[in-house]
């Protein structure tokens, strides 16, 4: 089989995610900083140790400053719905974000009365710098963004929009579900406050995780409330991080998993893995040159995008043409909206949805060319 | 070692539970009911296997009233956080709860003027129902209570205290952490509407895994808004369940094994748990009569009681005793606090906290001996 749709999971993960699970799972079981006992603290020696190497990765100021959550959704909805937030405020947001964005935000123009401006991309995929720099105010009290798109892969330069930001004093909250493990990111250097990621993609863990890195004190209000395992005589959260935003046992197992993950993207080095996809994107667009009624979205200039790439073929519904190539050629491919409305209201393909095809560190090019193959005999018989 | 922290996590897990989280990660770790393609629809699959399973087990209507969270603190701030609840209206809850009732039922005194009302267990650690019967007025919108204290492990009469929420047209949120898996619980003959619970406790799945299971339609406002693999162009959370209240990838290896522990529960037979469990309860409370300077918390009477068992040493700090018998003995217990600060307030063991000793399926009468024999040797000492 061949596994074209990391950007919703990883496929495979590399052996030592499993190992760490099952071990966590087999080994210490036990209630991570809850017991009174060894089983308890090696399991919160691991989140201790995850926490560390996230923080390190990314350069958030320590392993207090990660806060784990079940996935990038939860993660994105403690950062958008935590923030205080008051009626008359801005957020400037973009029409190619992921409902894990446009919901919540969506949500606080209801309940709170907040303004949303979306910067519409280009045709390309692309956020003009121009247009944000227009939309952003004195209201604007944070700007939301994807550190790049999961249907058309375009790359946002946040280190522009954290400047935009940082002048009219707005933080800036990053979902780096598509570039976290692929592209490097560094909070200090690219002025993130709050950044989200889905452990489960280009991290190479498992699901059931997702983190949120918070650079300094936002004053968010929990998402949840509940049990820490600290100050337990008080009824109110507490404040010291990260307890006040992780109520309830974690998902030891998951954080295990997810290290291990990191560690064999640190192993791999992330510039590598980037060139290695950026290879693979480049023989697929070239390969789809043989294909006359393919319609590829997404930037023109590979530095601008990520290797994901979603297009149509003979302008067929996207579902039928995924299920072509899963039955027929053994080959994975996501088809439909990827819970990015707008997008696809810009692209013009709401009818049909897009076929998208995502690359992992362990895709080869002979695996592209199957693909490109399998596409120009599609071609051919419709 | 032995292990005697059950109610925290439970260890070890059936060696089924770890193959289907392995099985998960390694063989088909695409996202559930967001692919076009076999992997995607194989983790669809157990997803779907597990919802209807625990439905069954748990007597809801179907699969779609079965959600899944990171763990029973997340469900349970769907249930209360979520409810519709508007200022004036009255929660009738417990001192004996759990932080993580405690402090969601606290927070919406803070944010929505709700009137909370406690009802104190008595000095056994009982709910009284005549109280209860008392403090539930015309303005209860809501009765929120533990099925059993994880402190003193007394159990809760639900089918009397849904007769009560039923006279004055409340709902009633039951968390069943402590009891999912020990107890039978029917969500139909009890008459809970709304049921939360933790996956890695007695029903013997891994850490990261809650779930909550809605009888009707309560109109809950989503904990979480993002993307749902559903009604992609959309910018509202779906209505159908239960999307509406599942946003974000779920946690399949997770789950996988949930489903693998809940099966094993199934084959053990949960009556049997129960009496192997008491069993084990009255031998612990039968040596403890060696011990002259130990206090023993919780109900008399063993049909009142789970086999979860706290009690303090010569007023030794609960934390102390803790590690001796950690370090000297090998076996693993928990103190402090539990969570469940108004529960030390009523017993009058805030300064010291509490050890507490809780069961698992695997344990045996010989590991409640050694218990016994180790605090023998320990009052001795002291």
């Amino acid at each position: 089989m061949i596994y074209f749709d990391h950007a919703a999971s990883s496929y495979p993960k590399p052996a030592t995610v499993g190992e760490a699970m099952l071990e966590a799972v087999n080994e210490y079981a036990a209630n991570p900083g809850r017991g009174g006992h060894q089983l308890a603290e090696r399991a919160r020696m691991v989140i201790q140790e995850a926490r560390k190497e996230i923080a390190t990765f990314f350069n958030a100021p320590s392993g207090k400053h990660v806060w784990f959550y079940q996935n990038a959704t939860m993660a994105l909805n403690q950062a958008i719905g935590g923030f205080p937030f008051v009626a008359g405020d801005q957020i400037v947001t973009t029409a190619f974000e992921h409902n894990s964005v446009l919901r919540p935000v969506h949500r606080l123009t209801q309940t709170k009365q907040i303004e949303t401006t979306y910067i519409k991309p280009n045709d390309d995929g692309i956020i003009s710098m121009v247009e944000m720099n227009e939309a952003v105010t004195s209201k604007t009290k944070a700007i939301v963004i994807s550190h790049a798109s999961n249907v058309t892969g375009a790359i946002v330069d946040i280190q522009a929009v954290s400047k935009l930001a940082k002048r009219v004093g707005a933080i800036l909250i990053v979902d780096a579900s598509q570039t976290a493990g692929t592209i490097s990111i560094d909070m200090e250097r690219d002025g993130i406050d709050l950044l989200a990621f889905a452990g489960h993609k280009s991290l190479l863990g498992p699901q059931g995780t997702g983190v949120l890195l918070s650079k300094k004190d936002y004053n968010l209000e929990p998402l949840m409330h509940g049990g820490t395992g600290s100050y337990s005589e008080s009824s109110e959260q507490p404040t010291e991080w990260p307890d006040r935003y992780e109520a309830g046992t974690l998902n030891t197992p998951g954080i295990a998993g997810l290290l291990a993950g990191l560690k064999e993207v640190s192993a791999l080095g992330i510039e590598k893995i980037y060139s290695h996809e950026q290879a693979l994107l480049m023989e697929l667009l070239s390969g789809f040159k043989q294909i006359e009624e393919i319609e590829v979205f997404g930037p023109t200039q590979l530095e601008d995008r990520l290797a994901v790439c979603s297009f149509r073929l003979n302008n067929v519904e996207s579902h039928e043409l995924a299920f072509i190539l899963d039955e027929h050629y053994r080959i994975a491919v996501r088809a439909g909206l990827h819970c990015s409305p707008m997008t696809h209201h810009q692209l013009n393909t709401v009818d049909t949805g897009l076929v998208r095809v995502s690359f992992g560190p362990y895709n080869t090019i002979e695996e592209v060319r199957k693909l490109v193959e399998a596409l120009v005999e599609i071609e051919q018989a419709f």
